[in-house]
């Protein structure tokens, strides 16, 4: 169910995101909906032409909205250029996660003698802090998480349940981990002798910049040599794969289920879509967008959108296509054929 | 290895099962395999006529078939209409999981004081039930695994190890959440202000229907607003990702490696193959079947079955449907032009 | 940051790769990094000639390179037939996890009386080690990692942070399974009764070979009557899902990502790349390897090299073919329509 939460008056809230309010300051909300399921109680918002139909009928406290459409608000109203933005930054107010953390060491914890906590950090139980790491003012590590020797983890910076952070990773200041994510599990390398394979001790680091996110269950591998670098606000969906010596650039996005092969470099505010798998060693400079479940298996020098892959379509007649695509060269062949024989 | 587990009368199994004994119900079986691999205190099923060729040589100890292929058996048998169902409903008897349950705390797991737990709950070791949970009657959580606040887990349901189920999570009764499964992580929700990314605090939460079951490592996203919605006996497999406020109806079925975006909706009775992309804010209507690694960008409105991609087929002759395929819309003007010429 | 670690010199190195040092055999070094990277206390290696350029300007203290390029190394070097597996060997020796691994039961685990552990075992914080489980000698349990009832885990096998090891489960000796990866979730398996799903126990277990490694966050589900065996030395990629009953031949190695369906046969020595998925209840023969988000629907009986997909393309144009993709039928027959007219 959604969370209420502690209740807020419009002026504060105005005051807290800039906007102007059209209404009666003292009205009090206590958490955030849509324009449809909004009551009386709360406050919605409109960041998308499309759900302009539901803005006459909204039962909402008050509205976020763009000046433009101020007068085909019924209810109380705040107004501002970017209401996406303002809804971001208002929902932070709601957020009741941050409200249970409590600060200290939870008994059924484990934290190494050598490890240093700076003032505020919330260790809860059953989590394990091993020697030599340190973790900045206010870190929360989850239930069950796990903190590597000699880690580092940035002020603000937070670790939701059964979180692992290997050994040696760098974490900057303001992260957020999700649960079940992995950061410095080994890299894939091995070396074949003719008979079999030999691990290639995976010897680099993960350093992940400030205000970066990676979802549940997502993995960024160590480096063989060098690090893994994951640039500032970066960020990262669930069951998302990033290979050993991987460079993310800045606040470049990457949805679920993508899969980045070792040493490929992404540029900064790139754009991967659900799925997309970018092979090794290879470049996509700044401004890259690949839609999902795309294959790269090239580099790519010029930002734009980029795809591959066949759209659905009713199976039987996919298969026809199917068995077509195989003899694309054929047909290919045939058809210059037939254009020589014209002329 | 096969779990030895106790044994059973075929008389015992019969009345089970509803099934139609031939053969002396004192035999006494311990455990179920298949025709070929069956011992003589071991029971064994046909409910593939492509496994009848080794029905004749089976030394199982007794077979479930349907009636048809029971003259053809050359052990005591079960006779029943549906035998795979039966083959089903049997090795639940067999199931060794359940008989090592321990009912109770065990004092190495930390439960809040606020946590409601109902009759025969057991808690394993490092176990962690947050303020405000409420597990009902009989519920199992496993080693390692974490309740967060406030959730509620119904009668009958089962968190392996290392489960995460966030906090203000909604689980239904006789629930089976795999090891390592992430069930209310942050949706993947950011604002940009035109520099880099505002996080939108997911406020919404996670709702399974009873007899829903998660397989290991997949994770379920909370919503952004309202909920994330898992109907009634929908079944999803290991590393599947499910975004935030994505709606699946009942009785569907998610093979591995699926992964669904933001606020789909997914019908009753569909079945997604492994590796399957549904984009976000699509509709797929009840009945709907999507082969594996397919990619769907559009709703679906027809009951059926709907595919994307091509096969397999070797990498040189591969190479060269690629290449033609980006030629595709050449090679189409050039037989439109070449008809044309012929007129 | 790459992980310095204690001096070895020279002549130790020589001695351990029997290669030929041609250099002081007291210079010390104390890690290992790339030409480029390399400073006088560290080695570095030339694998790959497309590093040749980087040889003649390197700081290393010493190289690792074939013996053909011994005369262009403007420092010591040691000199083999396969520098790779050199670097691989060597790699092992500046590890610094082994030496962090504390023998003994720590306080805050949770032992089973009935466990069994060899001489040398280390198990960390908050680990759980079921009822009936065998660990061999210098096992190592890392924090949060659960050893199921009755498993059984090889000499010198290691799981690192936040593993899950079912019961029943068989793993070799020198195993290593990465942090968050699921060894024995349940398979995918359920009966339909017309109305809805029942639940197939999944009865049976899963066996890893000697030297096999699982990568973060990868799940291997446990059979539904006889076993899912993965072969010795096979290598698994991070996030990779293995269904029930499947069967991995030895030495093969699975990229990230890698989806296999239930029952089908891997032979040995096959390279799965990322993303790659198999349909269930095939058999890829020996020396198969399958290019990168390949979907294998057949079984494949000649080794060689297979592929599926398209490659990625400027998104305007993608269009363009993707719709042409779905005309591709149409587009053939008109083609022999031609042709037939032509003559």
């Amino acid at each position: 169910m959604t969370h209420a939460s502690h209740f807020l008056t419009l002026a504060d809230i105005a005051r807290h995101l800039d906007a102007t309010l059209v209404g009666n300051g003292q009205t009090a909300v206590r958490g955030l909906a849509t324009l449809k399921d909004a009551g009386p109680d709360q406050i919605a918002f409109l960041a998308n032409r499309a759900y302009l139909k539901d803005l006459a009928a909204t039962r909402a406290g008050a509205v976020l909205l763009h000046p433009d459409h101020g007068e085909s608000c019924p209810a109380a109203r705040l107004e501002l250029d970017n209401p996406y933005l303002g809804y971001a930054l208002l929902s932070q107010l709601f957020d009741p996660v941050p409200a249970r953390d409590r600060p200290g060491i939870h008994p059924a914890a484990t934290v190494a003698d050598s490890a240093r906590l700076g003032e505020g950090v919330c260790v809860a139980a059953n989590a394990v802090i091993e020697p030599g790491a340190v973790l900045g003012k206010r870190v929360v590590v989850g239930p069950g998480s796990v903190v590597g020797a000699d880690s580092e983890l940035g002020d603000d910076t937070r670790l939701h349940a059964n979180v692992t952070v290997g050994h040696g990773v760098v974490v900057g200041k303001r992260v957020i981990l999700q649960s079940g994510c992995v950061i410095g599990g080994d890299g894939f390398g091995f070396a074949h002798d003719g008979a079999g394979w030999h691990k290639i001790a995976q010897l680099g680091g993960v350093v992940l910049g400030d205000d970066v996110e990676v979802g549940s269950c997502s993995s960024i591998d160590r480096g063989a040599l060098g690090d893994t670098r994951i640039g500032r606000d970066v960020k990262i969906d669930s069951q998302v794969q990033i290979a050993h010596n991987v460079q993310i650039g800045d606040h470049s996005a990457l949805a679920g289920c993508v899969g980045i092969a070792g040493s490929t470099r992404v540029g900064k505010h790139c754009m991967l879509g659900g799925g997309v798998g970018l092979s090794g060693h290879l470049t996509l400079c700044d401004g890259v967008q690949v839609t999902g479940m795309s294959l790269v298996t090239n580099s790519i020098h010029e930002p734009g959108v980029y795809s591959s892959g066949t759209g659905a379509m009713a199976n039987h007649q996919w298969r026809k296509s199917a068995v077509r695509f195989k003899q694309l060269d054929d047909m290919a062949k045939r058809l210059s054929r037939l254009e020589k024989h014209r002329d």
